[in-house]
C-alpha cells in the first residue's frame, strides 16, 4: 500500500437533493436531502483510503462550517493537513430527479489570499518532507477566487520539483496551465481538453491524437475520458482504449475521481496498464449507478470487470469479453 | 418594549442561490451563493429585535452545524434558548433568477425524539417561569418528522396553559391542531386555511366568512393573508382589510413571518388596530422587495404605510388614502 497526497484547493459541501421532478418556480419536498464533504481531491482520497493506501487530505477548508468535513475525514481515514481559512466553505446543491436528470449549482467558492497560499505551501513542504513522503501527489479541481493562474503555475511547480509524480484533474484555463508545468498524470474530459487541443474530440480517432499530443507534450499519462464512449490512455507503454459495462446512470459526479483513483491504484500497486485500466473503469461505472464514490467492494464488481472491454489501440483486443 | 419568546421546531439553513437564468439538467454557476439561519420563527424574532423588542428563540436545533445559528443570534441580538439535537439542521435551497422566479427545494428536516422534546419543555418552562417572562410566544413553522400531531397538540395546550398569549403560524394539519387548541392568533394563508373551512377561499367575501368562523371557533385574533389581495383581521373589537402597496415582488418567503412580527408589535406597543394592520402590512410588502426580512428603516417606508389602505369591513374607508 502506497502513500498518497491528495490537495483540493477549491473544496466543497454537496447537498444533494433526490426528487421525483424538480417543478421550477414552485416549493419542491425532496425525498432526501444529504449534506456531504467533496470536493474532487476529497473524492478522490475516499477512493485510494477504500482501496487501503493512507492518505492525507489538503488544500483550503472555511474554518465556519469544517464539522462535516471532520467527520468525513474521521469516518473515511484521512489524514487532515487542510490549511484553515476564515468563513464557510462553498455549498452546491445537486438536484436528481427520478428521470436522471441532475441539475448542479456550484457556488463560487471561498476567497483564499497569498497568506493562506503561503501556509499552504508550508504544510505540503511539511508533508513532501516527511520521513514518509507520499510516493504520488493529486490535485484535483476548480481553483478558488483570489487564486490566480499564476498562483497555481508556481505552486504547480514547486510541487514537482520535489520529484514525487504529480497527477492533476482540471480544466478551463487551469488545464492548459497544468499541462504546461508537465505534471505525471491528467485526466481531462474531451470537452475539458479541446481548449487546449484547439478541435472538438468528439470520435475517438481525434481524441486519440489528442491524448498523444498530450503525452509527447511532456505528460508521462494523458488520459481522457469520453463518458459511455470509455476512456483513451497514452503512455510511454502504449496507448489503449476502455469501453465501460453498461449501467444505469445515476449521478456521475464521481466517475471521473474515482477513474484517476483507480489508475493510481493501479500504477502504485505495480499493476499492469490492461488490468489497471479495467479496474479503474470499472470502478467509475460502479460510481454512476449511485450518489458517490465508486465501491470496488459492491458484489457485481468482479462482473463489471468482466465487462469492461480493454483494447490496444492497434484494434488486438488484449483482454477481457468482447462485448 | 416587550419580550417575546419565538418557537421553532423545524428550523432551516437556508442556501440561497442568484443566478441569471437556471438551466435544468446543467451545471448552473450563480451569482452569488449565501447560507443564513432561517426558520419561520427565528425570522419573527429578527423582525421583533430589530423592532426593539427582547427577544429569545427556541426550538430544536442541530448540534453538527448550529455555527451560522449562532453567528446570527448575536448578529440580531437573539437569546438563544434551542435545545440541541445530534445531527445537522436542514438545508433549504432557494434558487431565484433575474426573471423574478422562485424555486425552492425544502428538506424534510431533523428527526426528534420524545426526550428532545421533553428537554424543549423543560426549557420553555425555565422561560415562562422567569422573572422576566415573556409577553408573547410565537411558535412558527412545520413540524420536524417524529413530533407526531399529537405531541404538538400537547406542546400547545401547554404553552397556553402558562396564559402567555399564544401565536400559532403552521399549515397542513399542523394548522388545524393549532386552530383545536384556541391559541391567541393564526395567520393561515387562504390556501392554509382551505382545509380547516372546508371550502375554498378565493374571494374576500369567502375569506371573511372564514376569519369569522375561525374567530368564534375561539381564536382572539383570526387574521388569513391572501398575497397582493391583502390581508383580513377579524378579532372582538372588528373586522378589517388591508391592501399592500404595491412593489414589485423579488422574494415572498419571509413576507408572512415578517407580517406576525408586524402585528404583534402593535399589539404588543398598544397601538390601534388600524395603525397596527397599516404597519404590519406596509412592512410585509417591504419583505417581498428582497430576500429576507421587512425593513421598517426603509428610506420609502413612510411612503408604503401611506400607500396602504387599511378597510373596516363595513366598507367604510377609515384611514389613509384611497388607491
Amino acid at each position: 500500500m502506497a502513500r498518497v497526497l491528495c490537495i483540493t484547493l477549491n473544496p466543497a459541501l454537496d447537498l444533494a437533493f433526490n426528487l421525483d421532478a424538480l417543478v421550477v418556480g414552485s416549493v419542491n419536498r425532496p425525498n432526501s436531502a444529504q449534506l456531504e464533504a467533496a470536493g474532487k481531491g476529497v473524492n478522490v482520497a475516499r477512493v485510494l483510503a477504500g482501496l487501503g493506501h493512507v492518505v492525507t487530505v489538503s488544500g483550503f477548508l472555511g474554518a465556519d462550517n469544517e464539522a462535516p468535513f471532520q467527520l468525513a475525514f474521521a469516518k473515511y481515514s484521512l489524514a487532515d493537513a487542510f490549511v484553515r481559512v476564515p468563513g464557510e466553505t462553498r455549498i452546491n446543491a445537486k438536484i436528481a430527479e427520478q428521470s436522471g436528470r441532475i441539475t448542479d449549482i456550484n457556488g463560487p467558492g471561498m476567497p483564499v489570499d497569498a497568506t493562506h497560499l503561503q501556509a499552504l505551501i508550508n504544510t505540503l513542504d511539511t508533508e513532501l518532507a516527511s520521513t514518509t513522503p507520499p510516493q504520488a501527489v493529486v490535485l484535483a479541481g476548480s481553483l478558488p477566487p483570489g487564486l490566480s493562474l499564476d498562483d497555481f503555475s508556481k505552486l504547480l511547480k514547486h510541487l514537482n520539483a520535489s520529484g514525487v509524480p504529480l497527477w492533476v484533474d482540471t480544466s478551463g484555463p487551469a488545464l492548459n496551465v497544468a499541462i504546461a508545468t508537465h505534471p505525471a498524470g491528467v485526466k481531462p474530459n474531451e470537452t475539458e481538453l479541446a481548449e487546449w487541443a484547439g478541435e472538438a474530440l468528439e470520435t475517438t480517432p481525434t481524441r486519440l491524437r489528442a491524448a498523444t499530443r498530450l503525452h509527447h507534450s511532456g505528460v508521462e499519462h494523458a488520459l481522457i475520458s469520453a463518458g459511455a464512449d470509455g476512456v483513451l490512455w497514452v503512455n510511454a507503454q502504449g496507448a489503449w482504449h476502455a469501453t465501460p459495462p453498461k449501467v444505469t446512470a445515476t449521478n456521475t459526479v464521481c466517475a471521473g475521481d474515482t477513474f484517476v483513483a483507480g489508475i493510481l491504484h493501479g500504477l502504485l500497486s505495480g499493476h499492469a496498464p490492461e488490468h489497471t485500466l479495467r479496474f479503474a473503469t470499472a470502478l467509475s461505472a460502479e460510481a454512476v449507478r449511485h450518489i458517490g464514490v465508486g465501491n470496488p467492494h459492491a458484489a457485481d464488481f468482479d462482473s463489471l470487470q468482466q465487462h469492461t472491454r480493454i483494447r490496444r489501440l492497434d484494434d488486438t483486443i488484449t483482454e477481457g469479453a468482447t462485448l
